[in-house]
């Protein structure tokens, strides 16, 4: 038996603390060779039945052989728990390239990370004595899995709709969040705070965006803000399903599913994302997705709705690519009110000016 | 075997029609003494697990005997058909009324029109040849039950989200049926146009709204106007039940309850037609509630929401009682374009204008 330490990837971190903290149940450890090829093959582990739609592995080159105790360290250094290590096996990066991201293009920002990781993998428990460090940013809105759970039930909510988002909330998706919470008790905002792509807006900037919303625009009594500290993978449709097993971890019983959630480019089609929920035992999977069509202000309406909510044309709507906000932004200026609340502009001017100077 | 006929009452004319159409499937006719007693005390029929909040019986002094044959007459004299007798029984009015209506005060109209038909029952299976008649506005926009669950199926839809008023809709409830569709695939308006209380806006005016809403607000390829002939009870929760299992023969899956959801006076507590589906088997009854609250305009949302999405106080929400709208409308002034369409409140204006002239 060794006493070997490894550093872990910011990525690798915050699957630790998902591990760790209960947001990966019923995982406990970095996956083994038979559910890693379950989960790329069939959306499932091992067992056939629990949906898991993309593979936690701990790729590394480390020396170690079974039964190992290595100490695990975060990207920081600080020192997590460790792993016991129950198998060593490589991973056919190409084949599950192709199931999980729908494409071997290392242009894909997931597709890269797990070339870059390698096929290389250690599996096993792990045992946390820490999780990862985050600023009070975060940490002021951080709930465990089982926090959030006792949050809801202590609130007396029966049906509660999580939120994804790596953006800033603007009017459209406020929007969409408010028309689920009309049908459930309650809303649990939980963007995501690991990892994401350059050009993304960075979570710390986020975070002051959701507050200002918290404090202007949503009851905090019928909502919830928490912090998802996943990393990103940008595989669309089978992220969507990830991100819905997370939430139901976290105690969600519905999952809101937009169109191209968690998607990059141009891999995947607007409605790939829906239409897996079809491919997965919804029973199993233990949470409902709620479709939302693209959400915009319409001037007719007097209000936001989508194509399902309004009759109008394109002429009668307001449509702001993100280019052309983030060239607003940029430029100092707030986007129409019908499209941004103006505390989140001000914050995002606030931000790129900051950058620009930075 | 005799050959006699009786004359339906305009209640018991719309009864047929639903017994006849499948709108109250899987009843087929008028209730014996066993459905009655089962229906009222523990709102099912007395197979015990088939969800029947009120009971559906023909009351009548007409003398009959098992195993007649009586013909029956629409309230207009039409012949709508037949009913073969299989039991002839003395229903309790005031126990029907302390648990249907839980109340025997009189000037309950549910109550009152169950008084004025008396305890003596007619049971028995219906043969429809016709139905009865109802103006073009209507027959226009008219579908049995499984011409629009065939209509739904061409359309694709899954999620069927069906809406119940007796009212015009104005914008809050336009608000709360486009949220509910905004996580279903369509939406089924289906207005009441059976007999309501004096004091009702009457169903042809309605009809004009609606219309109007689907011309200019709703779009038509997801949102389907129907019209259910039912006459209203005025039961607050048990005619909720009631209404969600019409709705369920009519192919939706979804059902809209908001507060005092088919309450009259002050006899039902604001949310006692929800909580009443927690006392219902509800793989039983075949259609999910969705719950709503109180809907409005808030000037600091700049938009509609209800006490779930909006943290804004009183002062920050136009409200406007049905009385103060009444007169309005009456002098021939519309409301405030954030509370109704003025497409809808010309319509009422006209209404109210006639009517004052009429």
């Amino acid at each position: 038996m060794s006493d070997k330490t490894l550093k872990l990837s910011a990525r690798q971190t915050a699957d630790f603390e998902l591990l760790g903290n209960g947001g990966f149940a019923p995982l406990t450890g970095f996956m083994g060779s038979e559910d890693w090829r379950s989960s790329v093959e069939n959306m499932t582990l091992a067992d056939g039945r629990e949906v898991w739609p993309i593979p936690v592995t701990l790729a590394t080159d480390l020396e170690a052989s079974e039964g190992d105790l290595i100490h695990l360290l975060a990207d920081n250094d600080k020192a997590l728990g460790r792993i016991r290590v129950s198998e060593i096996f490589e991973r056919d990066v190409k084949h599950e390239a192709e199931h999980v991201y729908r494409t071997t293009d290392e242009a894909h920002p997931g597709v890269a990370a797990t070339v870059a990781e390698g096929p290389r993998c250690i599996a096993g428990t792990i045992e946390a004595d820490a999780m990862p460090d985050h600023e009070e940013a975060f940490m002021r809105r951080y709930f465990t899995p089982e926090q959030s759970r006792q949050e809801f039930a202590d609130r007396g909510w029966k049906r509660i709709v999580a939120f994804q988002t790596r953006n800033p909330i603007h009017r459209a998706h406020e929007y969409l969040t408010k028309a689920a919470l009309e049908v459930c008790d309650g809303l649990f905002l939980h963007p995501l705070i690991g990892e994401t792509k350059s050009g993304d807006i960075p979570a710390d900037v986020r975070m002051k965006c959701y507050e200002v919303l918290m404090e202007n625009y949503y009851p905090n009594d019928r909502v919830v803000l928490g912090v998802n500290p996943a990393a990103m993978r940008y595989a669309g449709p089978r992220e969507a399903i990830f991100h819905a097993v997370v939430r139901r971890n976290y105690g969600a019983t519905h999952f809101i599913v937009g169109r191209d959630h968690a998607g990059v480019g141009s891999y995947y089609g607007t409605y790939d994302a829906q239409a897996i929920f079809d491919e997965v035992d919804i029973d199993a999977l233990g949470i409902r997705p709620l479709m939302f069509e693209h959400t915009f202000w319409c001037y007719k309406c007097e209000g936001l709705g989508s194509h399902k909510t309004c009759p109008h044309t394109p002429e009668d709507r307001l449509f702001l690519s993100g280019t052309k906000v983030r060239e607003m932004l940029e430029a100092g200026e707030a986007p129409p009110h019908e499209f941004s609340r103006q505390e989140v502009a001000e914050i995002l001017i606030d931000a790129y000016r900051d950058d620009a100077q930075g």
